[in-house]
């Protein structure tokens, strides 16, 4: 029976935690002088992105391969997608060709759920419309899990994360894992940027969130601020933006020391952030790509070995034992 | 001395078997969990494609890495085939590079064997003009062999291919190799799609075709109908032309049970097939995608090993056995 | 500690010795049935493009694929470079991902330094502006080193580079080569293609370093003419620069047995070589070709190999030893 990831709310809070196991797994494959394991060898991965992204795109191939899975690259122009029934026969076509996964990213909600269906291969969302991002969401959590080293869940933590909410398929998964893992989020952005319905605690005051004692908060997520806001009028002006949500030197003043800082990249700098990263110690936006790896390595694990016990170290530690007597 | 595949007349009849004997233990491969076999590891494949197609590009390079030889892609914008002096350039280059096999697709009927001329590298042709497409005609063999279990020859077999003739690589490289196996092919088009010069038995009615009684054909061939034919005024428009050449819900409940239905894809829904395909008991269109596989890497394996007896499923096994200790 | 390759100058007359020597195993490698070592499994390298160039790209993704190493390519569109702080943010994500090389190219003067100052990978200049070509230079001194049997040095050999010397990073980098080699260089180009400053013995006058008596130079370094310098009115036009710097059938003629002739492709057919190449038996325009994947496997090991003795030949054959016992 085939299984996907489309969403952190069907992954389940044990799911997650499934996950994260795994890849502490990785992670230690990852940091090898060879991090490759034959884990996968012989299955194929498909990514088919309808929007472009060559960082997730690079980040899901390189984890395949790590893996030693083959990896297919569909990629689309926005243009194919006018017909629904297009879209069908792409992934039939593909799928018959005999592929075991496919990562897909779309620019409307819900279109993973269709490939889904209409395939015996794995699926993995590699972000739909503003809906979701699981995968981004599970390589933060892991970020945050190494970084405060907080294996046993996030009880008592408390995130913000400001900017675009409304459009930000990001702050929607990652909000909902911080929420299955303890954590306690607010939403912090311009009305024009929040969405209609909303179940988090929700402010315009980033000040208010930071606080003055370095007590604030957390965990700091800052999302990317797209230019075409501006042109919606959604936003008056960057600097007015910067002024009110972005991170400041004034407001990394007074961030508690053990605060993280984190983004899902790219970085509009000056705008978002206007600070020197460098000079930011609780600054963790590398990590998260670094990560990325590693988490997207326990997904396609996950989802495409037949190992019954996944998360055994043993497995893994006989792969690497067998990719080693391969080399010289 | 190296051999190429440029069009089923000169593979053979002996040829058509030969490939379709191996594709049947490339099939085996294919159908295990782990479908790679290291019999061109070290083997270098170069894809050329003057034409896009994302589709045969990537059956020929999954087929390529079940066999462990390495993958290029040289994609070539349409704009850059103004000179014949450039095109031989390009394929000197790469072949000085060291590649094994060529795979090209190009819109000028003959480019193939230019290419073969230039280079000691294999050649296959991936599709040249309206003139030759050898691997997808052998993929339709394949796929006939199978699903109606005549691995001897297809005497008797009647087939009906159906719609644009005239601009059709497939009707042409598939007809051929229908009649290499002993079937009888009839032409069915509008005279405006028909080719000039034809050795075939033609007709514009395809209800005759198909007859009443399903009796009428063993196999329903569609082609794709361009959108540019209607530009172009050789269609009227694509009602009609579904009416008389389509194969609509009438014509369906009309065909044997038997009868395969076969497409080359991908399938212009409602044009050219007007029936839902799931309800078609023998609609084959996806095994011909799966099968392309299997095909295209009993042709890679014909033309690229060193062994002396290609068809032998020793060698096969042992390459299987030889990945199977590689794994944990 | 990481070490890069940005210039002909910082690597040196022993570097350059360097990788010629490690480049003879790299051919010995390449001329084998299976070229394949597994010298560098599980090293990752990305090439990053800004400037369009499938056969460099290619070049040095074979020459990764052939020691194991996984690739990676991140093309960049021209348009993505007008902010630097996006070059860097770039380089910062892949690197981020576990990268262990990039190769680069630019249109910026410089920008591989940059790149290696913010990453622990090592960097591979694949051309940047008008300024440098490191790996050409080294083909093409491995070039000379065989097709001549000079493996000891260049001393009293003979260069002519011709053409457009002030737009061209390889003219820049190959006369570095050479001189460090010890071979005397000869810069030929029309006053306008020259550049303002100059260590280089000039000369508007083909002919007099052809000579007549078949003593005149040992090489003959063709540069390609592109068809902007004809716009930027730097050249009157192409008959009139041919006349005067193209290899014509009369300067073939006067050319000794022993010229080489030389060019860094794609060659402008009738332009800056107007005699069949076939029957100019100096030509080593393709092996120039062929040699890159040798020199570049040399380059790529040089850089990533963690074998204290890169240039042993044990090394290479112990893992040639593994490879083969991996092939049934």
């Amino acid at each position: 029976m085939k299984r996907s990831l489309l969403s952190i709310s069907e992954l389940g809070s044990d799911g997650v935690q499934r996950i994260l196991d795994l890849a502490d797994t990785m992670a230690e494959v990852s940091r090898r002088p060879n991090p490759k394991v034959p884990a996968l060898r012989g299955k194929t991965v498909c990514s088919v992105f309808f929007e472009d992204s060559t960082r997730t795109r690079l980040s899901f191939e390189t984890a395949a391969k790590r893996l030693s899975a083959d990896t297919m690259t569909f990629a689309v122009s926005q243009s194919s997608l006018s017909k629904g029934e297009s879209l069908r026969d792409t992934i039939e076509t593909i799928a018959a060709m005999g592929v075991d996964a496919f990562v897909i990213r779309h620019s409307s909600t819900g279109a993973p759920w269709l490939v889904d269906g209409w395939t015996k291969a794995s699926v993995v969302n590699a972000g739909d419309g503003w809906h979701a991002h699981p995968t981004q969401a599970l390589l933060d959590m892991y970020t945050v899990r190494t970084a405060l080293n907080r294996p046993e869940g996030f009880d008592g933590l408390r995130v913000a994360i400001v900017g675009d909410i409304k459009h930000s398929r990001v702050a929607r998964s990652t909000t909902a894992a911080f929420k299955a893992m303890g954590a306690h989020v607010t939403w912090v952005a311009p009305t024009t940027l929040m969405p209609p319905v909303v179940d988090e605690a929700v402010t315009d005051r980033l000040d208010d969130v930071i606080g003055t004692d370095g007590e604030g908060v957390d965990i700091l997520y800052m999302l990317r601020m797209q230019n075409e806001r501006m042109t919606e009028a959604l936003v008056p002006n960057l600097r007015e933006y910067t002024n009110r949500f972005g991170l400041t030197p004034a407001r990394a003043a007074r961030l508690a020391p053990h605060t993280l800082v984190m983004h899902p990249g790219p970085v509009n700098r000056g705008v978002e952030i206007a600070v020197d990263l460098s000079e930011l110690p609780g600054a963790v936006i590398n990590q998260q790509v670094t990560n990325g790896i590693s988490v997207r390595m326990a997904v396609l694990y996950d989802l495409l070995s037949a190992n019954p016990d996944p998360t055994s170290d043993i497995e893994i530690t006989e792969a690497v034992a067998a990719a080693r007597t391969e080399q010289p």
